[in-house]
């Protein structure tokens, strides 16, 4: 089969392989859309996970089921499925504390483009299908269904990391896709005041639309001085981080409240440290918490996050700028995100099949 | 100064009596807005709190500041003020381990019109003014503001105590005032499917329009069945009970599922005993979590909850099907109340002043 | 292979099975020690869970594994095992949403001796292995350990679910051997003053070891008197019940503080409803939270509660009143579950093999 | 009256003042017993908070209340009271949010020796004493419940923050006086394995006896490398920062595991930046929560932590390595702390009077 990978840190390219053969508890599908993400960028360019040879990329898909394992219950041949681009191991010690995410170790539950191929291929394989697939709900349209891969997740779980509450002012760092979906979710959690940090006017507009009460140009001086002047120096409750770099936090944390949040859902590719200032820290005792984590996946949340967008709570259409169609456009979408034009949020490709 | 008074169970008229005296950490207010809450009703004509004599009623009111003690540091003469309807004691035991609503005990933050004069009077007393009242933003309409009194801090709690998280099924009882506002909490906490049961065609509106998916008519049959068919048999994450009585909780925990939450915010009013099915309630070992609480108040929550309306995440015009102008106009607001005619949602009344 | 079953409502015996067969997941073990627990009794001769034939019964073991199927990575023949009493299927949404105990509905965990055979037998079977059992750490007695099974995750869970944290006081309701662990896992949660409720001499003598500061006979008078008269009105922060019935709730409601917590881990077998008094229940809105649940498990569970006795921490040798050896004697040690003569807290059985 | 104070950064000395005036809620006290403190060393000697002019020292107290405000209903004159380091306002919004101890902004709720004069005197001043103060028990050494002022709950804050629960492996780093309260809180929450990091004997004895079970020693190589080796490579579950710099989380946090929590209680005096190495972090996305927090305080918590020692969960009395008696050999005491010989822990001074 064909899929499009990483052929080593700094090249992409074609590559045909065997068909993945499917364990008693996996499924095996091929894809109806993917999206392509900033972390592809990040690992292919930037060598973020380290070298890979011919891995196929991708992490953001639903598909339809070609072939299932014998131990599987709940899928048959032909669903039409969501793809999380985490997809843990659930009876490892970590998922039984609560980090599933973090199966067999640090980042563990990531692993498609990371350390096993990924969507972008004419078939793709997925461990434990019963735990970690969900139905596509009836309607429901697959472009759109793939910012339930890991756009909303991960964005829903910087709000979840920082216990956004009824009322509480929220600071969101970076309104890239991921971004918009902490600004979505943080009215889903019914904040007061949001900020969010941003200059392309397209993610500006979605912003807003998402319930950003007012945007921060980082070009118009600190971040932490402008959320001060604007909050009459009361500083905000709790702050979301969706872009920037190691320095981001120490750029912020000037206009945080004792006991707020600092959450992190933004990977964070090169630097040695992430430096918190001492005295913004309150001398490490201001109960201001620093904390960030990839987001959780499996079935059960997969359904839940569905069961918002069925519900009308959220619409995501407005971040899909960029349409393609069919396997050949892959390189094409995935390019459009290493350039970043202005107007992209993501570009995501659909596909259709004659049997 | 004139009041109006429960004068003894069952009978209400006009007090006159001094004006309330300021102690050091308090405020005396005139009212700009007050409404009328089911819970006066209940006190007067079902004796719920037990006798009272002459005791002024009403707990809602937004209202302007005529004295401050001469401790108070945050407020002064003049400012326009929300008063919650549950006014603590800051310093107690309760408070210190997050039940300020509890404060010298059980439901003892509850003060106005329980046992002490409420705010249908020319004038009333506000205890620990800096951390129990908040500033109404500029802009904002008074008589919507009374609904950050009790409203919307019960429906919301009704949403906290259940914890409600993103995508989850939630399961209203009642749509009343405040189960309309648990409606729109639980939207606001990203609920997926809210089913909200009612039948009152101005408050089945509202509650569609705050974010209820599915309306249930009691004389439809049980309700639990009703949402087990519904939702295929799977049933909801978390039920919120804003209205019946004490079989309310036997009616609908056949719909819930294990490790799901049964909050209650519905006052009640008589009857002895809650009962819980034992094969329902898992024979003890479910993990269906049952709970109930008094609404929590200070000037930090009311500020949060004015927060949400000044930032346009809801709108409570909706809910003020009535409105009259006037001190004099108490009796007919409050008897409204008592009525409570077909498209009556709330009724408040507003005061102005010549000075 | 011989195993000792309930035969059926109010009968048991000895039948003969086929050895179990052991999937790709799973564990065959033969036991190394196991004790009876009250619930086999009361599956057997109160039919709590409902007809059985021909069940093997028992649910607490330590064991080693005779085989595993081909996807256990972290097990092999030979590896002596701490067996949990319930063991969920990890992939399960109720898993993914934190309750693997009603992994495919309420209780759906609890296989052994419920809707599986049991461990009273020459071989028994586990499933999904790599995710259930727990080493047996070196040195560690597998009589003591058979309490990590069940008595220890349920007591403790007890405590879990009540939130007791530092100088709280606490009202243990029933002192056998699951209440005695509640006790001993109040102490190790840092309660204040621990209130255990019971009579027999070995029992009260224990809990006073694990930490219980006062011992109240039931006998003497109303619980939740009692307990108002030794705490001078103030009552207790938090309430376990772990014995009793359905009006046990309604017998200490009285003696809880407004925001406290009543959790059960005590099998309801018979009666309706549990009654919860509407006026001591705050009438709805005191924020007294009454929860139950079966234990939690899992090997990520199974490891910390060794980790507890490895350390020192606990020791259960008080609680194995009762000893015997080899298969033969499971009839005996059953029985004596039953009559519970005045100084048994455990009955245990050892085994030893010639290979 | 006569205090021992802070002259400016770098003097200590003897001061004549006023003695304190009593608002309506406040209360004055004499000492019955102090202790000094490491922070006050910090204070004076390091400027750790600023200049001060002439700032009596001490913030750990036991004494008799010689006067109250005339709002006061709790306490009366002649009542011995354990008085908190921390005091905070409790209308506060922080109060109102959970973080009473940053009433008025960051670290704002420590007021003695920070920016009020502190117990080292004839006479000192409480401010809310209803809500700030706690009857010292019956029986108690007042000696031993100067540590309920300080070392205790901030030792054990550290656990609490942590989040340490059931069976969970622990770091302690720093064996001091706080430290050794964070072991002791550790095993007080059932924690499993408990690593102290320190050298000195008498601290390492009582390390132990308060359930430490490892005793890692920094000169023998980096603490993180000894964890790993001790435990096989997995790593603990929580580290509590009772003791070192800003350097300290980045030494550490290549032992701790994903979803792990690394919790400050350690007064940071110096250095800009407190450096968290990205990898070792998670590249932001390895669910390592960092936090830290000064002591929470109040009636409430205080009673609570005396209700621990009261019924002998704790014994602090191997804490009080050195005694004094009276007034005047305060300076010795404070002096001691700044030498910190090799077998001090805590310094305690207590105090007589004929009337």
């Amino acid at each position: 089969m064909r899929g499009f990978a990483m052929k080593k840190i700094g090249e992409v390219g074609w590559v045909e392989k065997e068909a993945p053969a499917c364990g008693p508890l996996d499924a095996i599908c091929r894809p109806l859309a993917v999206a392509a993400c900033t972390s592809d960028i990040h690992t292919v360019y930037e060598g973020a996970v380290g070298e890979r040879t011919d891995m196929i990329l991708g992490h953001e898909a639903v598909g339809e089921i070609m072939e299932v394992g014998e131990l599987v219950k709940d899928f048959k041949v032909g669903d039409k499925v969501i793809i999380p681009a985490i997809t843990p191991d659930w009876g490892s010690l970590e998922a039984q504390r609560g980090f599933a995410q973090h199966s067999g170790g640090t980042l563990g539950g990531w692993k498609f483009s990371n350390f096993k191929d990924g969507v972008f291929a004419e078939l793709f394989h997925v461990n434990e299908a019963d735990a970690n697939l969900a139905l596509l709900p009836e309607g429901m349209d697959p472009a759109e269904a793939t910012m339930i891969s890991d756009m909303i997740p991960t964005g829903f779980h910087g709000v979840e990391l920082a216990e956004v509450t009824y009322g509480e002012d929220v600071l969101v760092v970076g309104i890239g896709p991921v971004g918009l979906m902490a600004v979505a979710g943080s009215a889903l959690r019914g904040a007061g005041r949001i900020f969010g940090v941003g200059t392309r006017p397209n993610c500006v507009a979605l912003a807003k639309e998402y319930g950003a009460t007012d945007i921060i140009n980082y070009k118009d001086g600190p971040i932490a001085e402008q959320v001060m002047k604007l909050t009459d120096n009361k500083g905000v409750d709790k702050i979301i981080i969706a872009g920037g770099d190691v320095d981001t936090i120490s750029n912020v944390i000037d206009c945080i409240i004792p006991g707020g949040i600092i959450s992190n859902v933004n990977y964070l590719g090169s630097g040695e440290y992430v430096k918190v200032p001492r005295e913004a820290w309150g001398v490490g005792m201001g109960h201001v918490r620093i904390t960030g984590g990839l987001m959780p996946a499996g079935r059960m949340r997969t359904e839940r996050l569905a069961n918002i967008l069925s519900n009308g709570r959220l619409d995501v259409s407005g971040m899909l700028t960029h349409k393609f169609e069919g396997l050949e456009s892959l390189p094409e979408a995935l390019e459009l995100m290493n350039q970043k034009p202005k107007e992209l949020i993501k570009p995501v490709v659909t596909f259709s099949y004659d049997d």
